[in-house]
């Protein structure tokens, strides 16, 4: 009973590894989409969509599976039920990049905008906090988690700088206007790119350390 | 051991309706602050947040120790669960409310758009599937549970028509652009209620039918 329940401990965290791969592909290709105003990869990030969500439900119903058969206690049981949340964390981030690929392919009808927007600074920041957040996982360091975390103000901060400047576009670059929308939308998704990968760590130091950092409040 | 653990069910029963009650309200609040441009009922949403989060932990924290100290299973196993997303549903949707009520503190300090935009009609079809998914939650009632699923198609149907009012506007409507970008935004975070209260109802149909159907499919 207890080699099944490791193995099957084993095989989740391996799917959602696999989960944290694919959503990470996506991001990244979603940014390089809206970089390069590539329409083939924003599609193409809309469509891998379908395999995050069917892993979503397969690693959620591994997790009730392990719940119910072996009733886990201590490490095991926080391992599980933070998987969960993660893996939810994951399914969102997802989602997130399909809305970039989305903008992509809306921002491709229009000429670009002239003023120079620092989406791509905001973008590296974000997909960094992600890629730790899922480096903190594998190695079960809570030590990096808190240091994602502390980044995410660093990202507000980058989302707000790109929200004055184009607050500050000359008045003939505000036709069409779905063009600064759209940017604005951009930056809003990598924003909760970073808040995703803040409650990912926040998860992870539950489940290494057993503490409850969420909302700033320690126990 | 068995009415203590039916006890400390019905108390986290009793936690996840009052972040129920308290998270309706937020959004309702917010959605008021919008239409009167109330500053001071805009602050007070933000203010609220506070308690809404503390009393997600304090719902988090009580689910975990009954899946530790009482090892459930079956209809009990899905109730916690359940109940763990739902609770992470409602501390989003918490956070909804408080963005509206930073949008609306910003639009507050410009004139109104003179564009009839339909975000009321919005706000209603958003609050009505929150309140809905709610009632379902208390009544165990997996049949408005689905029906408040299908609602979110119209919930984002309208935040196109919005979204496409918006880009209509004329040139003189356009300055400034703040105006427009946070009443975008708005429509967005409804859109992201009426998203949240759908996951609610795909938890409450898998804890009362034990059916997924996240992502629409059905086993």
């Amino acid at each position: 009973m207890q080699r099944h329940f490791d193995e099957a401990l084993e095989q989740l965290k391996q799917k959602l590894l696999r989960m944290s791969s694919l959503v990470e592909q996506s991001i990244g290709s979603s940014i390089k989409a809206l970089m390069d105003r590539n329409a083939e990869l924003a599609y193409k990030v809309i469509k891998a969509d379908d395999a995050v969500n069917m892993l979503e439900i397969e690693i959620d119903e591994l997790c009730l599976k392990l719940l119910a058969l072996h009733q886990p206690t201590a490490g095991d049981l926080r391992f599980i039920t933070s998987t969960m949340k993660i893996n939810n964390d994951l399914e969102r981030i997802g989602d997130l990049a399909v809305n970039i690929g989305q903008r992509t392919l809306d921002l491709i009808k229009v000429p670009p905008l002239k003023l120079k927007i620092n989406i791509p600074k905001m973008a590296t920041a974000a997909q960094a906090m992600l890629k730790d957040s899922l480096n903190a996982f594998v190695n079960k360091d809570s030590k990096l988690a808190y240091e994602v975390c502390k980044r995410d103000d660093e990202v507000d901060d980058l989302n707000h700088e790109i929200f004055m400047e184009l607050l500050s576009c000359k008045p003939e670059d505000l036709t069409p206007v779905e063009r600064v929308i759209d940017l604005v939308l951009v930056a809003k998704n990598l924003e909760r790119v970073a808040d995703h990968s803040t409650n990912i760590c926040e998860d992870i130091i539950y489940m290494v350390d057993g503490k409850v950092i969420k909302h700033h409040i320690t126990d």
